[in-house]
């Protein structure tokens, strides 16, 4: 049985500043955890109601009632792991970059990490506001491949004004980007889901695009930015 | 205050099988609610904690208590509108159709929904195993779509047998989707979350598509249904 102090302290990971804190995430689920067991991440512990035949002091065997506990989700999946949060190395500007102005939703996140997997984009750099990460929700949604993308956070106004490549950004007023030459190297920019690229990041697009919209005049209003991006990732590598 | 049969009455919409007895369904906010409100779909019951200026005898000024009770929200969003389930047109086969075989989430349905709309896809045919697109979680994410997008539910495998258009279907071993002269006219086959084209439609299939992978080996073993339409729905367009 869990004490009530490793409790708080694995519970406390669902915060983003404990998180940051201790240096830890918690990834949930049975194929998850295999997944990140199998990639440079180090695990700190598991605990799980089944063996993964792990070294006795990496595994802490427990009931589901202590798992439900110390689960972020609804419906507990078997195992909750700790992991170490990995240093980020400094990125290396080559090939197609991602960078994310202010994106909020975890889910969003999530689907945005496994499209980056899916096209071998291996940096993605997120404004500081956008969401962390190692949310469990986010974990959740990667399915794993937050262990092949880069995530790193910082000013990202300041990194694009140092960049040398071209920067794209995705707009509802851009050029038509089924008739764009897309480069293989560059940036592209994905905004926030309500309110788009911000004002002091779009000053610093080189070239907007936009993906074209058909049917009726009075149609969706915009594409969910997780969907846009997937569009737009497929425009630069199907070139 | 609403009676406890009212409240009956209007939480039992929130299953299927009584959607479909009263034909009626549920949609929730007030910026989704205003989208069904102009478009052809008829309003049985408007509830709502601030008027909308409608007729006395179609909305219902309910407080924040009697909302929560009926919502099917976590956080319910000031009104909650009763319409009426449309009447489905037999579907013309004409242009690009899009099939479901047993999409299971409803934030993916409403995601397809959504993408529909803006790519001019008026026809979204599901199998009778798909998500109720009267699901309160998809209406929630459609955003208003629904009311320009035909979705009708029926026994896919008849239906593709009896089409005379091209059947593509999305495979993880399909042909480059990116080199293949895509028809503007077809129907396009997604497959469900977890096991995707079942064998029974498979046979169906007359051109076997697929988005291909850059980057590891390892890379995601698979893009979400809803990411995977997006892009499959805009080669189609592009083309």
């Amino acid at each position: 049985m869990l004490s009530k102090n490793q409790i708080k302290q694995l519970t406390r990971l669902k915060q983003k500043k404990y998180r940051q804190q201790d240096g830890l995430f918690i990834a949930e689920g049975i194929k998850t955890i295999q997944e990140l067991l199998n990639s440079t991440l180090i695990l700190q512990q598991l605990y799980t109601v089944t063996t993964f035949g792990l070294d006795a002091d990496k595994e802490t065997i427990i009931d589901e009632k202590d798992l439900k506990k110390i689960s972020a989700l609804t419906t507990p999946n078997q195992a909750l792991a700790v992991f170490e949060i990995p240093t980020i190395e400094t990125h290396s500007e080559t090939g197609l970059i991602l960078a994310l102005d202010d994106v909020r939703d975890p889910g969003n996140l999530g689907t945005i990490i496994r499209l980056c997997d899916w096209f071998g984009i291996t940096q993605l750099v997120c404004s500081e506001q956008t969401v962390d990460c190692y949310n469990p929700k986010v974990i959740q949604a990667t399915m794993g491949s937050i262990t092949r993308v880069q995530v790193s956070y910082t000013n990202l106004n300041s990194y694009l004004s140092e960049s040398v490549l071209p920067i794209y950004g995705a707009f509802m007023d851009g050029q038509n980007v089924y008739k764009e030459k897309l480069l293989p190297e560059g940036v592209l920019v994905m905004g926030n889901e309500a309110n788009g690229i911000s004002e002091n990041i779009e000053k610093r697009i080189t070239k907007r695009i936009s993906i074209p919209r058909f049917g009726e005049i009075q149609a969706a209003e915009s594409l969910n930015v997780a969907t846009a991006t997937a569009i737009l990732l497929s425009e630069f590598r199907r070139s």
